[in-house]
């Protein structure tokens, strides 16, 4: 499938005039702000969930038809990894081969993805509708009862102390992820996620204002190309590791996830759970190792 | 309504053991994380949307039951604010008396905070899924095919020009805002929403893990607490503004809005489209106002 590289993207950033004041002056100047924007996703399926389709129509069971999952916000580009990041995230496919085709669409209403499934997926109308809006939640909404982390289990076991990592390695990823962001996103207005090898060598990297958002189009971009899983990966991102992020990193099961940011409580938990390695604080100099210190070289002899 | 105080919180870190890795040295240390965890939210109230009650029990219609209304990730404490928050940011309930009580339970699948509405106030369960998981993203998913800006209006138009602030009280609040955290919400791992008065005093304070969740709380208790709407009133988040805390701030009728962070293009424009005081990057000494410029005083000959 083809990916639009950066070259077709649209804009990312907008200029706006504003006011400026610092402790001497005001002054009014040009500023870049990061693009928030809405895409609808829809998804061409088979629907499943019986409960979801209007009684007087039984025969919408076995229809194959356009169903709207939901709208998100994000920053335009790369819009169709995004909507395929999505739907993996979700488990509503889990192989490029469940994909037979994405489309990019101007509507009335705005930018649409349109993304046509395999004969033999369907979809959950109401778990995928609450699980669309769960995919982008910063804080999380879980359409679960509880938080069951164990049902959060990556496709297959993690290969234990896999990859390997030097210390070194992990101390310069920070500015390497800085480094590679276009000159806004260094300022801090977009979020960054991106792929390493385990000696440090950027992959593939993608931005949003939404830090999921980032994730998504990431893992999206490598499901298309075929990449996942990929046992030497180490996915990098440029905030916090919140519980949902290591969700979506698990569920694409890779082996390690660098933070700058702080891990909360539960995503500590979750990648401990699973044997993931998970790294915080990763910038000046130093990092935090929450989870699966054995990954880390220096630190294989005081694994626990 | 009694809202619980800083004494009955339960913790909102918690200490976990790991290994620090700086250039030169690798020691175990203990940690403190920002607690993240599911809260259930449930509401008892009428139901008012036909396609969502089962057709064989058509007196669904008017029974008054609890209803789940989903899970939010958020951390532990001021959790009754927090649920009032969401059902005010969403309009499900407007004003203090559409709430006839609020209780924090524990049950099986974890914390649950369960909300009794007036019988006069009815709950659309579609709209309500959806909208909640919506109050809660940071990143946005909203319900709607397009994003209206219009449909964002305040209850009432923001009166223009109130309040007047000085250059020097908003080059102050950073400073304030994390003067006032408790230490750990100070070392960035937990993200902060206050009210100040146009002089600069501090009103009232809250802090979670999503950036969300904290201005729901805030503006959940200041509902409770009978303050809303305050003409007078400076909102001021840790982070970054993207659209939906501008939806919320202008939900709650706040005519001023101050992030410590960059705000989205569609925040700048929905804040501009209000009349909505909106200013970023208010640290070090200096800010940017991106709409309502003539309510900072030094600007008010400029205002446009």
């Amino acid at each position: 499938m083809e990916i639009a590289g950066p070259a077709a993207m649209p804009p990312t950033t907008t200029h706006v005039s504003i006011r400026r004041i610092t402790d001497e002056s005001a002054s009014d100047v040009e500023d870049q702000l990061a693009v928030e924007a809405p895409l609808e996703i829809v998804v061409v399926a088979r629907a499943a969930h019986a409960a979801h389709v209007d009684s007087a129509r039984p025969s919408a069971l076995q229809e194959r038809a356009p169903r709207r999952l939901g709208i998100t916000m994000r920053t335009p580009g790369n819009d169709r990894e995004l909507a395929i990041g999505l739907l993996f995230a979700e488990g509503i496919i889990s192989r490029p081969a469940d994909v037979v085709d994405v489309d990019e669409l101007s509507g009335p209403s705005g930018d649409l993805v349109r993304v046509a499934l395999a004969e033999d997926v369907t979809v959950d109308l109401g778990r995928s509708e609450r699980a669309l809006a769960v995919a982008n939640a910063s804080c999380g909404v879980c359409g679960k009862a509880s938080i069951d982390v164990a049902s959060c289990a990556p496709p297959a076991p993690l290969a234990r102390g896999v990859p390997r990592i030097a210390p070194r390695v992990v101390h310069g990823l920070a500015a390497r992820l800085r480094g590679a962001q276009p000159v806004f996103g260094r300022t801090g207005g977009l979020h960054a996620a991106a792929l390493f090898d385990a000696g440090g060598a950027l992959a593939d990297l993608r931005e949003d204002v939404g830090r999921h958002n980032a994730v998504d189009k990431l893992i999206g971009a490598a499901l298309l190309a075929g990449r996942l899983p990929d046992p030497g990966a180490v996915l990098m991102v440029s905030g916090r590791a919140g519980f949902e992020l290591v969700q979506k990193a698990l569920r694409a099961s890779l082996p390690v996830m660098v933070a700058v940011g702080a891990p909360s409580s539960l995503a500590a938990e979750l990648a401990a759970a699973h044997g993931m390695t998970l790294v915080g604080f990763a910038r000046d100099g130093r990092f935090n190792v929450y989870a699966g210190r054995e990954r880390i070289a220096a630190l294989a002899e005081t694994a626990s």
